[in-house]
């Protein structure tokens, strides 16, 4: 139904049939999109995947309008994803909004998409891979995943992109409480966005002290996080922001890490991706769901240890 | 072998060995081990169960010999048990070294357990409940389960106690920068050790500082997480520590929520379980390792999809 030599041309009408496929609960459609996924592999993985996230407020919505803006006055295609635990079934969430972007929205060498809907095996996060994969083969060179600063999203973005960046905005006092620890660890670099009139010094003081507070924190051996201050708002310092990624690009694929870590991230969902199965396959199970209520009272009540109990429900499999 | 009448008396000689069995590696010692625990589950859950968790440095084993003696002044059977990650194959970890606990290792109302090997499913943390229970079933009242503020050993300590308490020092400045927010977010109470001498004031500032940090995280309905300080080397405040507890242990009768939080920690380690005997099978199946690995050489040379080759696996089953 869908002609991949069409997607691969940058057809906007295929693409969006395909991430449709890719976004259906119907297993017919899972079918297809995987068997479309397998025969479109040998064309993807030429992007840079860019993570973006922040809480509510931040600007991540005129960030990257002026990020876009600025890749595509650069002669890149971009293309807006975003991963939104929150998103409603059938989309309109706040991240799929896209009077958000306006301009971006309507340039033809950009491409928009809100959140898929929870569902399938893998969620959100699985279908956002898969339509990262379709818009790389449909030619797309950087590939934005926003998501929102909660919950698991924010690790689920991480696993799946080059670069993870965290946009902030100018803060006194102590930041790092707003800010869970493991975002920190996560990040590949801090962007203190509204850095612009009466908030300039108040953002160089925030960039400072996260500069100090990511020198507790060991990273890899070739890049250390990079803090950056910038206004998205006035459009100021957005190419200082591109020009770290493509800084870090260089350096990645300098130090073997950038097709290294892909391999690892991949190789790692593959591994989730098992335990979703499993877990699929036992809660469908007859026997399993006959058993598990009772076995579970049992273990509540101390009549079974959960141990034993666990291997009751294996050993129905 | 065991006796279970004679561990039910509080034998010393047949815990010990039934401890010893908990840990075997053994799969004939496991399974005994499993039948001995079914026998005793009725005897079991007749205790208050405390996490104590810390960094290096804090003073864990003095207050814990302090707050032990305490509680066997009140007269009751402390057990002390320890979850240590880093334990070496054969113990005699520092979290093992009895010598750290002189005065508390010496007496008979005490037994104090070093932190078992990994190995076998569910790793420590598995053999660390189950010493939990037969402690129980051998008429121990408190069980201390100590671990060190690294890794993932404190959620796992959590997940088996009835309060989870984080013991720090005195500290000025950035104090969030290190600890975790997740431990915070874990924490029933945090005791600021080390409030002697020339700390007393800092202890307090420090004390205030998170008090109000813990007004930021939400928590159960029924119980703020609490700030204490106390100087375990000088025995003072240590009562206080044991009345927060104990008025924990009422409160939590009084909502019902004492054994309904046991049930679901049961509950959620049967699921755990399920899960790490679905992995041990997966593991242990001859056509699974046959393709496993060309199988993830093919995810990351891009010719499937972790989906495909995810499915692959689990249809091996």
């Amino acid at each position: 139904m869908i002609d991949p030599t069409l997607l691969r041309q940058g057809n906007r009408r295929a693409l969006a049939k395909a991430i449709t496929l890719v976004e259906s609960k119907l297993p017919a459609h899972r079918e297809q999109a995987q068997q479309l996924l397998e025969q479109l592999l040998p064309h993807t993985g030429n992007s840079i995947r860019i993570g973006i996230s922040g809480i509510p407020g931040v600007g991540k919505s005129t960030f990257i309008e002026a990020f876009g803006k600025h890749l595509i006055g650069l002669g890149k295609k971009v293309a807006v994803l975003a991963v939104d635990p929150s998103s409603p079934v059938r989309g309109g969430s706040i991240l799929g909004d896209k009077t958000r972007m306006e301009e971006l929205s309507r340039d033809p060498n950009a491409y928009i998409r809100p959140s898929p809907s929870e569902g399938a095996l893998g969620g959100v996060a699985q279908k956002t891979r898969e339509t990262m994969l379709l818009c790389e083969a449909a030619g797309f060179d950087v590939i934005l995943v926003e998501t929102v600063g909660v919950g698991q999203s924010e690790y689920e973005v991480a696993a799946m992109v080059d670069f993870f960046l965290v946009l902030m905005i100018p803060n006194a006092g102590d930041e790092l409480q707003g800010i869970k620890r493991g975002i920190m660890e996560l990040a590949d670099a801090l962007v203190i966005n509204k850095a612009d009139g009466e908030s300039i010094n108040l953002a160089t003081r925030t960039q400072q002290h996260y500069q100090s507070a990511f020198h507790l924190i060991k990273h890899g051996n070739f890049w250390n996080p990079k803090v950056e201050t910038c206004s998205a708002l006035h459009k100021q310092s957005i190419d200082k922001v591109w020009d770290m990624i493509a800084e870090y690009h260089a350096l990645a694929l300098e130090h073997d890490a950038f097709y290294s870590k892909r391999a690892r991230q991949n190789a790692q969902w593959m591994q989730k991706l098992i335990h979703q199965l499993l877990e699929q396959r036992l809660k469908q199970n007859p026997d399993v769901q006959a058993r598990m209520a009772e076995l579970q009272a049992a273990v509540i009540n101390n009549t079974t240890t959960p141990l034993l109990a666990a291997r009751t429900i294996v050993d129905l499999l």
